[in-house]
């Protein structure tokens, strides 16, 4: 007991002490591409950029989920700020340079609002569920299918566990996992880091080996044209219009095309005992959309920062008898049916999405709707609260 | 023979004129990000940009093999210009706005000069050899391997071919394939379409079915910094010596740690006879030193816009006594292990990089060492003379 009790200690000494870093201690973040020396995080999460633009007249900073600063312009042609400190995890940002919204060519590109832009990664003392470890990894494959919906050819990737290749006789159940508005299917290993948490998961035997197939979450049918996201406000009814017209078409694409391709192509359990389907923001609208239209399909269902709240219910609370062609109205029938119904938002999320989902939980509740409701402490509208999120719900499945 | 002769016709109609475009009819760029009505190319391979900056002073285009312009300012704050015609293919380029070099938005990103930048796709009439079609696809696996020479985890992606999953008793030859300094291991797959080069050359059995492994050519030793390779000019003695000592690095990495990892993850033939490495520019030199190092190891070698040209000899010819270990001083012997040897250049490339490329061929020439010599007519230091390197050199391998 007292050698565990050190071992302990010596660990939370090297997760949290020696290994962090202090405040004023400023580290490339490991979202820069090789060499760059900017975007610097410290010990406190205070952000520092670093910009070229020598001859610009105004330069400004927009963490999305974050501050929003102008930038100071250096004798050397360079402009540089010092954010206050960020809640650790992901954080998109753009910089505007004379009104032009570029993306900082010293990170990565990641592809949210739409376009490829920058992010920068501050680190969460202790945590390690999200990081790549010594344990067995998966593969994230990129298949291409031909859907007959959209008349077109799509992308998706897809997680498969460890030892797949080698145990041959193995089928696994199948996670469906979308991401939201403006990000697209590179999201949750590129942001979210699905693929090192269902390692780590998979590692310490907290959550079954799974596949998990993320697709592009946009869909036109085939001969029409693409409808314009971010033409109108984000939350907007147009854009909520916008968004459901998609749904609808990516709703035929995964239930007539990417789920046959699925079972066709890889080793699944292709019964809907095994399968679940989730997706953040845009894509847990999407999620209890194409769930709750065919529970002949899923019986895993869970919305992060999403699901039925401002996208489907607007301001209103569920109306169990009516909503989602009533399949709330029997909770024992629909509790019989559906193994877990999962919802989740972060507690400092912008007031429309958090009261949205709060609101969803009551309902639910109110309703006698067996389900699980999860906060995430201190996070926003961010790929933090998604890990989390992920961490939660996985081990839950099948 | 007639019906034959209609049925070519009819083809060649649809291919050339039909399906293409013509000068002045504009359309979005199919590298362009979901509902992005620019860049615009139209028939001519003429390219329209527009970016919003509605406060800048002064902004520039840059394409990289290519004009670099002045762009306009419009009355609605966004700048535009429209190019002279470029050649079919991939081209990088950048804008730059009141000093700051930045990436177009309206883009997807593709990495290139070490950072994410922008680019455009000019078709080529008639020529569908590396674009998706309706033939049978391989997947594209990304995998992360523990690098004890980097001391880091490592990512790379695996091209695996059709019907690798399902016939589960195959094994297959490899080809190592490497991107240029600036690029990374997606550049194959993104700007350069490999995948789908390969499944049309498997459809038609013009190549046999291989595994082709796109590793991350940057190294370092584990506790070494980073050399920037970009602080001094491309080409330049400084330059080529930062990428020499990675190319050491990297050498270590690929023979002791890649190479095994690959053939224990998948169905490889893992015998020299059925191992190939080539690459582009810095790739290609990467993969002369790695390949006449490492004669056990491989049996077919190309490279591409690169190899021993500039990077290597500089200015001179090569001494086939002394250069790269003497193993070109017995030609016979040569011939007798090296299946293939593959030089290829673009007939517009810059002419220290082509006349370092002829000045090998010729030197191979005289001094009797077999080897295929490939000009692709018309194209620069660019992705499209590599795509048509990659089409020239697989149909020839294992």
């Amino acid at each position: 007991m007292k050698r565990f009790a050190i071992v302990v200690l010596l660990f939370s000494c090297l997760s949290v002490f020696c290994l962090s870093q202090e405040p004023g201690d400023f580290r490339p973040s490991e979202t820069n591409v090789w060499g760059a020396e900017y975007p610097r995080v410290d010990g406190a999460g205070r952000v520092q950029i670093r910009v070229k633009a020598p001859e610009a007249t105004k330069v400004k900073l927009n963490f999305w989920s974050g501050p929003k600063l102008d930038m100071e312009k250096q004798a050397d042609g360079f402009w540089t700020v010092t954010t206050p400190p960020l809640v650790p995890g992901f954080h998109y940002y753009t910089l505007n340079i004379d009104g032009a919204e570029v993306a900082d060519l010293n990170s990565h590109a990641f592809f949210g609002g739409g376009k490829h832009v920058s992010g920068v990664e501050v680190p969460e003392p202790g945590s390690t569920y999200y990081s790549i470890q010594d344990v067995p990894h998966g593969q994230v494959r990129e298949v291409w299918y031909d859907s007959k919906v959209t008349g077109s050819w799509r992308h998706a990737l897809v997680y498969l566990p460890p030892n797949y290749d080698s145990q041959t006789k193995v089928r696994y159940p199948v996670l469906y996992l979308q991401h939201g508005a403006g990000e697209d299917e590179t999201g949750w290993i590129r942001q979210g880091h699905a693929h090192f948490i269902l390692d780590n998961l998979i590692a310490q035997k907290s959550c079954k080996p799974m596949i998990v197939v993320m697709a592009y979450g946009y869909a036109k049918r085939a001969g029409q044209s693409a409808p314009d996201l971010f033409a109108k406000p984000f939350g907007s009814p147009e854009m909520i219009k916008a968004m459901q017209d998609m749904a609808a078409a990516f709703e035929d694409d995964v239930t007539q095309v990417l789920i046959p391709y699925i079972d066709s192509t890889f080793r699944t359990l292709s019964d809907r005992d095994h399968r679940a389907m989730a997706g953040l923001s845009m894509g847990g609208m999407q999620t209890f959309q194409i769930t709750l239209n065919h529970l002949d399909l899923f019986s895993y269902i869970a919305g992060f920062s999403g699901a039925g709240g401002m996208f489907v219910l607007g301001d209103r609370k569920l109306d169990p008898k009516t909503d989602y062609n009533g399949v709330f109205a029997d909770p024992a029938a629909f509790a019989k049916k559906v193994h877990l119904l999962w919802l989740g938002v972060g507690t400092v999320e912008p007031e429309r999405m958090r009261e949205g989902l709060r609101r969803l939980h009551t309902s639910l509740n109110d309703a006698n709707v067996q389900h699980v409701y999860y906060e995430s402490p201190g996070t926003d509208h961010e790929w933090q609260t998604w890990r989390r999120d992920l961490k939660d719900f996985a081990p839950r499945l099948f």
